[in-house]
């Protein structure tokens, strides 16, 4: 067969990753899609000093390789919203096939790029843009699509990871971790998509659009992110046995689509307590095959690369064939616009940390009104004031209730006089 | 598109689970395969009681299926070799897709088939064949291919996994265990297959075909089961900070590739040493992803159904294109035969347990045996007899060496007049 013909769009981290894995193991892909795959043209505004690209046409203009007729696949890694849309939109106009590792802009514009793809009768490939190198997107679409979907739950930002792993092991505070994650590279110099919850939700839309078939719909995501725990809580969790991760949680159930980001307690001996640092992992659950995991790097040159070939690999396996072999982009043929509960619907247990200041007679206010709202305790810690500190702390884990519930019950006890503040409060999933 | 006629022969376990998944999420999977998927004929010898099939046509003869041509997919889930080779080769005549759960037809006879299902223009999925519900086979045909593959490990045996963590967790012996597995289901009457990994090695035999592009060769496949396994290696090694899994590694260097299935020390902390019970995990190892790991039920009628019924998906999918859109059998294109190495060739680390009549004189003598040939040793436990023995253990953990090397210090220490009986060797892989 004739080879099939790629512009590489962006050279930074993963571009240059992608150009590194199509290069280094040409002879290995050869064999594996059944003709060769070439890299045609590379648009940079700049050359990466790790790879050599001289032999390669270089351009610095993203659009002349999207148009350009020798090219069969485009690959979008230059990131970002308008300029990213505007080049897979093109591309697509010009009939290319297009990969891409831009999860902002499937889960935002998806729904109007597929629509063009598909009237074109071309695919845009999104492996990458999910749990890195971790093939969950292909899981999805393919490799779990006898199950009805119940739930699915992941580490699947690698950043809060790193952050809630240092804190727990070291004891150090968040502020603290955060800088050394910056200085290591983990972190953006702004690090509000990483820590509040925002690339995470990104990713959660789609893994949620293809494991129901329902439209993407980020702005419905609720988004909680890691920057108000404390070293405390950190604490707490392991004396109750529970381990702090910034999860993005999807269940679909009689009452509607949960679809939220936040930081969660999970049992400590659960698979998923245990992936730390920088690592991804995603657990699916579906009706006929049960709990499933899966785990590896998010993030970084090779592994986001590997994400990346391995869709111009399928490409390069399907693209001669009639458009109908390939999968729909959301993994469904038919896609169902499915209730996406608000937060105050959504049904969990929870951990709440009350200060105050006279710790007795608290204990048994705090627990009739939670008694008064159906909500029962599971576990209590009490500590006195620590030497020099006038207020004591009562930890509770419930039962599940209905986060509306829970509200009601925080506000009442805030309302108490021996209380101080506001109540901590972490959702607590048993995975 | 018109519907997918299925035809499913053998309605155990599997079977009815595949009639199970079929029926109760037809219309998830209409929605999935963009078309029907309907049970058109069903072989047995006797019906399924878990499963009302009184609404199908059902026969006790898998030939009359084979050769139905209403039919499309053939599902080949009665096990065993000789009927089952002729049954699928029949269907394959007939122009039929088939999907199998197979894993000993596979390893044995898999080049036999591939090639006549690659003459007569259909597939040959086996999805089901390796660790259940995981889509691992997926994983490496295609989720991982643009990886040259460096190594995989898996325990791909629930069952073996199973007695090994009810040995660990309880301090029950293997015979004891065993017994209780037979009790539950988890174990045949002949457990063979099972323990002594015959099972694994079918596994893995398929596994490092897709994983590398070489011939499958069960005939080559080092196998050692975990019936030897005794508490007291169990105890050790958890005083070592390790645990015993009865894994199937692959490797490929530059020396050759490594196929095996034996008891194996891993460190504690890694994740693979926790997939504890029933559970598979298989670790795969790319030179641009790194370290993945998938997770998940490995038998049962729901999760292998689960991966039955997801190849009839990718079928239905794609069977009308271009037969050129389908993913090669072996993942590869073309299958390079490289040398499996011999046992006695691979390199790994050792945990030695020795026993010994007088314990100071034989550690001195054991180390200098191992140093004549550069072994160098990472860890050692003495223990004196206890009260009414009389012999004293010595527990050595040594760097990686090559087998042939440790093999002849084997004999060298056994040949000490002061050792008792024959040393116990376990391979340790800090995966």
């Amino acid at each position: 067969m004739k080879p099939v013909k790629v512009g590489i769009c962006g050279l930074g981290t993963v571009g240059g990753g992608t150009f590194g894995v199509l290069t280094t193991n040409a002879q290995n892909i050869t064999r594996r899609a059944g003709r060769d795959i070439i890299v045609e043209q590379i648009a940079t505004r700049q050359p990466n000093p790790d790879y050599d690209t001289s032999a390669y046409k270089l351009t610095d203009d993203v659009f002349a390789v999207a148009q350009n007729p020798e090219i069969d696949i485009i690959v979008e890694l230059i990131g970002g919203y308008d300029v990213a849309k505007k080049l897979v939109l093109t591309a697509i106009e010009n009939g290319k096939h297009v990969v891409t590792a831009n999860k902002a802009l499937i889960a935002e514009h998806g729904a109007e790029i597929f629509a063009a793809a598909e009237a074109k009768g071309v695919s845009v490939m999104y492996e990458a843009a999910i749990a890195g190198g971790i093939p969950i997107v292909k899981a999805l679409r393919e490799g779990l699509a006898a199950n009805r979907i119940n739930w699915l739950a992941g580490i699947i930002n690698g950043t809060g990871n790193f952050i809630l792993t240092e804190m727990r092991d070291k004891g150090r505070d968040f502020a603290d971790v955060l800088q050394e994650a910056q200085q290591l590279g983990y972190a953006e110099a702004d690090p509000t998509f990483d820590v509040e919850g925002i690339d995470a939700a990104h990713k959660l839309t789609i893994l949620a659009s293809i494991a129901y078939g329902i439209p993407l719909q980020f702005s419905r995501c609720y988004t909680e992110g890691i920057s108000t725990i404390t070293t405390e809580d950190v604490q707490y969790a392991e004396e109750l046995g529970y381990r702090i991760k910034h999860l993005g949680i999807s269940c679909q159930s009689e009452r509607g689509i949960d679809l939220r980001v936040h930081p969660t307690m999970v049992p400590a001996s659960r698979p998923i307590a245990n992936v730390d640092g920088v690592l991804n992992a995603v657990m699916v659950n579906g009706n006929a095959v049960g709990d499933t995991m899966y785990v590896g790097a998010g993030a970084g040159a090779g592994p986001t690369a590997s994400a990346v070939v391995a869709d111009i690999i399928d490409l390069a396996r399907s693209m001669d064939a009639d458009n109908s072999a390939r999968v729909n982009h959301l993994a469904f043929n038919t896609i169902e616009d499915e209730q996406v509960l608000p937060i105050e619907d959504i049904e969990t247990a929870y951990y709440l940390r009350i200060q105050a200041l006279d710790k007795a007679g608290v204990l048994a206010s705090v627990a009739s009104l939670l008694s008064e709202r159906g909500i029962s305790i599971e576990a209590i810690i009490q500590r006195e004031p620590a030497p020099g500190e006038e207020l004591a702390q009562i930890i509770l884990l419930t039962h599940r209730v209905q986060e509306k519930v829970m509200n009601d019950a925080m506000t009442a006890i805030e309302g108490l006089n021996s209380v101080v503040g506001q109540l901590t409060r972490i959702r607590v999933e048993h995975l």
